[in-house]
């Protein structure tokens, strides 16, 4: 059985455009509001340590999201995801949005490893990936 | 021979973040003011009238953006894009991304018009669809 | 006694500029929400039911914000206020911003009721000038 | 005589609220963008220069804006500013926002000299100081 990460988040005013709905860029701020709580909540190396002191980050390289329905104001919605791959040095994430239930977004986001100094691609160190392996979703 | 539509942005303080690059949910706000432009200055159609007075919009419905290069504080960005398939209600493009010709990112953009009181798809009229069809790439 | 409104809030990395320290708009956000949540949770009037439903809103007529030390990313910002003024149309803010008690700003926030189809001030109702009343700080 | 910096920004969908106008937010923003083009095209110290290789900023330590008039989708905002004191390290612009020649709010904004590897103030350059006195306002 896999693990299954999750945040909750309010659909705010500011979130929200002439339309009175969410401006689609504000979910990729919260897809990376997600990946944070994950690295600081369940893998244990927060934001924090990752770019100020260890200086290596990760970076997004791919992301694609389908927008399934609307988002309104004052709506509670749910961002959910699961591990697809892990890879050398990436980890692809399969992402859900809900509200109540409903799905509103689907997104698929590929972040790799990389360091600040060099801005190449590193390894992610094995004491990591078998914390992210916990995600892995199975087949 | 199709057009290409394109913008210049400089990479600005606020569009960085601790790693000293671009956080990547800016340049989806980049596409979405490319989009703007090219509404105002070749479809003859502006944001304005389309949601404040015709209540009619263009959500994006499938975004979709691989990141080949970082880009850096001072540099300047070229957005240029063209319409790789116009559907009954969407309209999809290509974007490329460029800072002095090296390629940074490229996606696909998908958005389709929706009427903002019924929150459904419409069709995109005439007039509009024949300005839109100038920047179809030719297979 | 006078009660104190607050919400916590973390510093992001998203929320950081290229010199590791909050980017100052933010803060600003994080005012609004921090109102958007007052309404909500204390004053019984969420943002949804303002300014989808009555078609009224709360706009920023002035403010001001000194900041007395950076905010770094992973901090755990509490902002807290009490109302210094309560106007006909308008409620005044004293805002606190602090990290482990520790003061990090300090801001007076002006927002004046507002219709959203006249865009002109209109009188706050009683009912929710009583809940706002609450607040007010004992001179 | 003294100079005026100014710039030319449209009002962008992504700049308006659920109200339609433009959430106050976006404004400190757009300060901030004034500011750094002034710094790159008035005094020749651009940003990039200043935080990525001489490790120092300017950082706002005290800002103030009363918000005269709503700002709208499709309007064009023009941001002026004049500096209303030169200090040993910081900088105070008085900035006005208007359209077509309507003021739409007005603004104090300081700013300070700051090492990023001290976090502390440092003394403006008399290079610098120089440029920028030529935007000071006469009494």
């Amino acid at each position: 059985m896999s693990k299954i990460f999750s945040i909750e988040r309010p659909i705010r005013f500011s979130h929200c455009d002439p339309a009175g709905i969410v401006y689609f860029a504000h979910f990729f701020d919260m897809f990376n509001a997600a990946v944070e709580d994950w690295f600081d909540q369940a893998i244990g190396f927060s934001f924090e340590e990752m770019h100020m002191r260890r200086k290596v980050g990760f970076p997004v390289v791919n992301t694609q999201c389908e927008f399934l329905r609307v988002c309104r104001l004052g709506e509670r919605l749910r961002i959910e995801f699961t591990v697809v791959r892990l890879g050398h040095s990436s980890v692809e994430l399969d992402i859900r949005g809900t509200v109540s239930g409903e799905e509103r977004f689907r997104a698929r986001h590929k972040i790799a490893m990389m360091s600040l100094t060099t801005y190449r691609a590193v390894a992610i160190p094995e004491e990591l990936r078998a914390k992210m392996q916990e995600f892995v979703a199975a087949a």
